[in-house]
């Protein structure tokens, strides 16, 4: 089959390599629809030494069941399934705790962006989809989105505690950043402040809910959103990752108030003492999103249209052009790459 | 009036000064009944700069009132009343949100160990208490904790979610360690692991609710409590405010679980990343105790016998003796010292 396999920095290539084979009898092989690149793809893309192998890439994807392991349940081949970023069983402690991440079976897939893969905890990390792959274009976009995005939007929302009427401020104008402003929506915030600078995706943003966009950075943009927001954001939702970011959600949030970060830090330490987050009692929460816990609840919207998250999707290329995709995105021109098998 | 000072480290005399006086029509006057020293004291008891003229302290007492500003209602002279260590309004947007650290008219009390002390905002600071200064002794002491720590205990573990059943460490055998311990207990936790190492107080710590005792530190300690607690503690109460204590909660606490902060954090910068918080989904909560907000909530169970959190003080001075308190506290040799007037 053909995969994306990245050998180092900047080096992403589409080669022919062995199909994936069922391993464990709790595996699935799918055949994967629809793949796309995500952001946190981009720090391997830009960071990893030269490989003589190369990695294979990408953990999200939608796709038709081809083949099931014998310990595989509520699954047959040519079932449209949707993947959680992270494999899970589904059943342990924590996947019933919501906290899927840390399933005591859990692993990150991790070769998505090819022509088959194997999923492993196949009953616990597919989910059924009641549609077929031949459903309109832009449902089977917003299905995928299942898959991390608009569930790591969702979660950060939920981790903030949004609610009815509830001030939110979101950082980051990514696809995380933009779904977070959807869900933040949905849950019924009532201003919603996106903090971002590229035009084209703020105005997405305000499309899917935000009612003010603050383009400024740093101390202006902290100065900006206490101002909107008569003093600070009660909701914070940083959807980033890099340390500016987290100092801005520190910025902007109201005594008594919650961070939630879904941008995967690229920082360890940052300043959680006595004047940024213990006076005013601010709440630190969030972390990688458990968007199989989320699969149930997200589905009708998107099914009945009542929300589009697939939008995010600027742009769609087939396997061939994925080194291309990479490019796009690691040079900002493309906010998420879709690619279509 | 006699009133403690603090003149610079380790220098705490005693000395007369005016009488406070009213200064604002929301202001009342009290005269002390039963006042304490605060570990929180003892930072400046060892850190501040020589002073020419001394610094009050104190921020916990129990007294009678005696004057009222012409704006304050619900007082009056004789009642007896206990007063949080913040003082507030207990009606703007943050103490209608339970959040009275933060009142738009906050200040925290600091004049407490004193015959007399002006409240700030008597109205919302002062809270009458349904019994006499004739009281039994224990009664009133533990109706004292209603000022500082049992209501820093009790929002610790509220902050950490405490509920039936729960499994919660407790950094630290302080008096707040401790009535941390007892406050998790009354919310119903099953298992309460108490991270300490001075006999006496975890002693007590067990009588209030403590199953287990780790007295190990560091990665030794941390991996008794993993052991006990099956993988880890889903709620982390840290009640000292040193960095290890910190690095303690992040070893100990869950994957999906909360760390709930009320020692004051003596650091700034410390490790919220992907390895210590982010990954595993652990929320970090807590900081100082809106105490007013819980007075209503613990009061009954001191009045009715069920809990006797006034045993946190292992000894009892009068205001002649508090230099000798300070150093008592500050050598460890006492748990918290209790100033009788």
């Amino acid at each position: 089959m053909r995969a994306a396999l990245l050998f180092g920095a900047g080096d992403v290539r589409v080669e022919n390599i062995p199909d994936p084979t069922l391993q464990r009898p709790t595996d699935a092989i799918v055949r994967v629809v629809l793949s796309c690149i995500c952001g946190s793809d981009l720090h391997d893309y830009r960071g990893l030494p030269a490989q003589q192998q190369g990695l294979q890439m990408g953990h999200e994807m939608l796709g038709l069941v081809e083949e099931t392991g014998s310990a595989v349940t509520g699954l047959k081949r040519g079932d449209l399934v949707v993947a959680s970023w992270t494999a899970q069983d589904n059943t342990c402690e924590f996947c019933r705790a919501g906290n899927q991440v840390n399933c005591v079976h859990g692993e990150m897939l991790s070769a998505a962006q090819a022509e088959l893969v194997r999923i492993p905890q196949a009953s616990g990390t597919l989910r059924p989809l009641p549609v077929t792959s031949e459903a309109e274009a832009p449902l089977l976009r917003s299905l995928l989105t299942l898959a991390d995005v608009y569930g790591t939007g969702h979660h950060a929302a939920k981790r903030a505690g949004v609610g009815a009427g509830d001030t939110v401020t979101v950082i980051g104008d990514g696809a995380v950043g933009l779904l977070a402003v959807l869900a933040a929506r949905r849950l019924g915030a009532e201003q919603i402040v996106l903090m971002g600078r590229h035009r084209a995706r703020t105005d997405l943003g305000r499309e899917f809910g935000a009612t003010d966009v603050v383009a400024e950075r740093g101390e202006e943009g902290v100065a900006a959103v206490r101002d909107l927001t008569a003093g600070g954001s009660a909701k914070v939702i940083e959807a980033v990752g890099h340390r500016p970011a987290y100092d801005q959600a520190v910025g902007v949030v109201r005594p008594g108030g919650v961070i939630s970060r879904v941008g995967v830090p690229q920082y360890e330490e940052a300043p959680i003492g006595v004047s940024s987050l213990f006076f005013r009692g601010i709440t630190l929460t969030g972390g990688p999103a458990p968007v199989r816990s989320y699969m149930d609840e997200l589905l009708p919207g998107i099914l009945d249209g009542t929300v589009n998250p697939g939008r995010v999707f600027d742009s769609s290329i087939g396997l061939t052009d994925v080194p291309k995709g990479y490019a796009a995105m690691d040079a900002r021109e493309s906010l998420k790459v879709l690619v279509e098998l």
